[in-house]
Formats: structure tokens, C-alpha cells, sequence
């Protein structure tokens, strides 16, 4: 597990998207993975609430990696779907996603993302997505 | 309609995350919107691809856009699904998103990613999703 | 409690394709539903499991009823997705839905369907839909 | 081609399903299909609309063939996500599904389900899912 958590990392680390959002890994296990992110106005849209476009990269990414762990391989997300429950108002955003069924080759997975206002998280959005092995 | 133009211009540059991303609202029309971006090394994601975060970023703006558009009001995407079609390696990448549908509060559009290469436009990925009036 | 069972109890009866199918509305709760049928030959594909659109058609509908209990009205269904996980083979289908998020007029609803084979249970598909007010 | 639709038709044909709801396979070609049922009164919900689950189906169904003809063999839908667009009433149905994409073992496609009312069409569901190779 210390491996596959490294190789996560590394790989993270080699997204010069997620590095411009200013995403981190917080953690990866057995077919789940946390993304998370600290809110700040480069973040947002004309309402001063987060873009709806951090909100799925995080998920998209979070699905991605929860798959990956899940099919122990390379893997890339074929498609997901998202829908935004609330504003995302607050000081963070956490996705976690897991892998809810894992074959050979495919993996769906769900994935809630959780704004953080004050003492409380609030569900902001709930995405579902295929993951493939693509090799 | 210059005048649409000219609030959906004014809406889009007040978004910091597209300026972030170095996104341009390239046209907008009755129920339809262009949204567009120069392919940037920032973009990218461990392979060297546009990371998917970019191109689902540009699709469901895109949906946002043509959706408010044919609803004619402030409007907020509540939902959308995205199908990574080819990895996107090229120049530039166009997401032309349209309205198929329209009622007094809720708008279906359909959005078509396609990425430069040369002289070429490939389709990279597909969406569709759902819009509704804000107020 | 009894008048929103009993409601939604005859809202399912009156659905004549509900009947052709052969499914039963099992329970139903605050923002939850569930329906569920036996397995029968007419319910099958080419190779012997569910069709495909046997499946679907419990998770559009347990999402619907789910959505409209959270929203306590009349409610349509707008949109869902769906992932198939595995081939539903066994006895019974059992679609169990739940609302995640609900506000004046949209709930967001997820479904895990589950297929009774001897003893265990399986899951083979999760859906996520918008449920909105129609009146 | 000749072969390819008789395979089709013959496929279809073995879907129990599809016969108790009274759907045909009207056409198929490289990459499309469409399957059309004429409204009856056991395809309505409580409203006396076609019943959602009857348009899902068409537009799952249509996907998949579409998709298997797209990757030339058996063939599976591992998702599809749904729009409602309106009410589906009138006297037929038409899903007319069509591949956008075709790998070598995953197909994205598109569905369109028109409702006929009288002397016109109307759009009424609008869908998009994955095809993979089952074999």
C-alpha cells in the first residue's frame, strides 16, 4: 500500500493541471481517493461562488485515481456525470471517491464532494464515472 | 442581440477561474455558445494530454452558456455528462454547446468538444446536460 | 406517513406499464423508495439475463418516486444515468432509490439496484437523476 | 450489410423484452439503428403519458445495437445517461441511436427519440451512452 500510494502521488504530481487549481491528493486506498483543494478567488465564477469547473475536476480526477486503484493499472476515466447540489461556498472542497464495482477493465465509482463552511461540511455534489485500464 | 453578446462577454471575464484556465468566449448565439482555449503546457495532465478537468471545465461553461441563453436569464447548469471520446493532444480545443430544447425554466443542451491538430478538428468529447433558470 | 404511502401506493397502480412489467412499489419512506419485481422470462434479453431496460426502468422509477416524496408533490423525473455492473441474472431485481438532496423544486436521488441470487444479493447498477416539481 | 441487419433483426428478435413491450428494430446500418413502438395504453403511467421506462428502453436499446454495429460484435451498454425533453404523447415512438465514436472496443453514441403526433415529429428524450465489446 505504501507503493500504490507513492506511485498515486507521483503521478499527481505530474498534473500540471492539478498543480495550476492547486488540487492535493490527501489520500488513496484500496479503490478510494480524496482530492482536495483550498478555495480561493482564483477558484471562482461571476457570483463568488466556486466554478462549477473545480468542482467536477475535482471529482473527475478523484474517480480517475479511485478506478486506477481499484483495476491496479493505468487507467483514464471514459465518463462521468455530476450533479451540482449547492453553491460551493466556503474555505475547502474534499471529493472522495470510491470504486462501487471493479472488473477486469472497468470500474464505476461514485464520488461526493464536501464544501467545508466553518465547523460543518455540506454535500455540494455527487458525480458516477466509468474507469478503464488503458493498457 | 449585441446586446446578449455583450452580457454573455461581460459574464464570462468576470469568471476568474476561465482566466485562470486562459478560456475565451468565442461566440454566442440564440441557445448557443462557443467557448475556447489555446492548448498550454498548464493544461495538461501526467501524459501529456489536455487533463480532462480542462475539457469538462470547457463543456459544461459551454452548456451553462447556450443554456441561459435559451432560457434568456441568469441560469446555473444543475447537471451534466461528459464522454471522453480521444485523448486530446493538439493546438487548441473548441467546446460549441447548443440548446436542444427549451422551456420556461429548464434548458437541455448538448455540447461537442473538438481538438485542433493541424489542419485538422478532431471530436474529442461529447456532453449534455442541464440548465435551469436561477431565478 | 400511512396518507404518503397509501398516495404514492395509487400513484403506482394507476401506471399501466408499471403493471405490464410486473413490478411492486415494496416501500416508501421520506425521500426513499423502493420497487422491486420477480424475475420472469418476459423480462429477459438474447443471452438470458434482464434486459437492460428492465433495469433502467426500476431505477427511473424508484428515482421518481424518491424524488417526488422529498419534494412532497407531484414530480417528474428529468433526467438519470445509469451504469450496468453486472449482468442481472438471479430471482428478483430490487431497485432501492434515495433522495441526496432536495430543495424547493429539484432533488437529486441515487439508486442502487440489487439482484437476489440464492442467499445473497448483488449489485448490478447504480443510477443518479433530477427530480423536479411539475406543478 | 445484408447479413448485419439480419443479425440485428435476429438478436432482437430473441429479446423477450422487446416483444412484450411491442417495439420493432426498424433499421440498421454502419454504426446506427433505430427501434420505434407504437403507443399503446399499457405503455402510460398515471398521467396517460408514455411511461419513462418505455422511452429509456428505446433509446438503451437502440444505443446498444447502434454501438455493436459500430464495433462489429457482441456488444454491451455499460452506461447511458437520459433527458426528458417533454411529455412523449402521441401515436409512436421513434429512437433513432447513432455512434459517435467507435474504438476497438468502446463505442460512444447518441439517441434521439422523437414522439409522432399526427403529421409531426417532436423531440422528446435525448440520450448518450457506451458500448463495449463484450467478447
Amino acid at each position: 500500500m505504501d507503493d500504490i500510494q507513492a506511485f498515486a502521488r507521483q503521478v499527481f504530481l505530474s498534473q500540471p493541471f492539478s498543480l495550476l487549481i492547486g488540487a492535493e491528493l490527501v489520500s488513496v486506498g484500496d479503490g478510494n481517493a480524496q482530492i482536495a483543494l483550498d478555495i480561493q478567488a482564483q477558484h471562482k465564477q461571476q457570483h463568488g461562488f466556486v466554478h462549477g469547473g473545480v468542482v467536477s475536476y475535482l471529482a473527475d480526477n478523484a474517480i480517475t485515481f479511485a478506478g486506477g486503484l481499484a483495476l491496479d493499472g493505468n487507467a483514464l476515466t471514459v465518463e462521468f456525470k455530476l450533479n451540482y447540489l449547492r453553491p460551493a461556498l466556503g474555505s475547502r472542497l474534499i471529493a472522495q471517491a470510491q470504486a462501487r464495482s471493479a472488473g477486469k477493465r472497468i470500474a464505476v465509482c461514485q464520488c461526493e464532494v464536501h464544501v467545508v463552511q466553518g465547523e460543518t461540511q455540506k454535500l455540494c455534489a455527487l458525480a458516477q464515472g466509468t474507469v478503464v485500464l488503458s493498457s
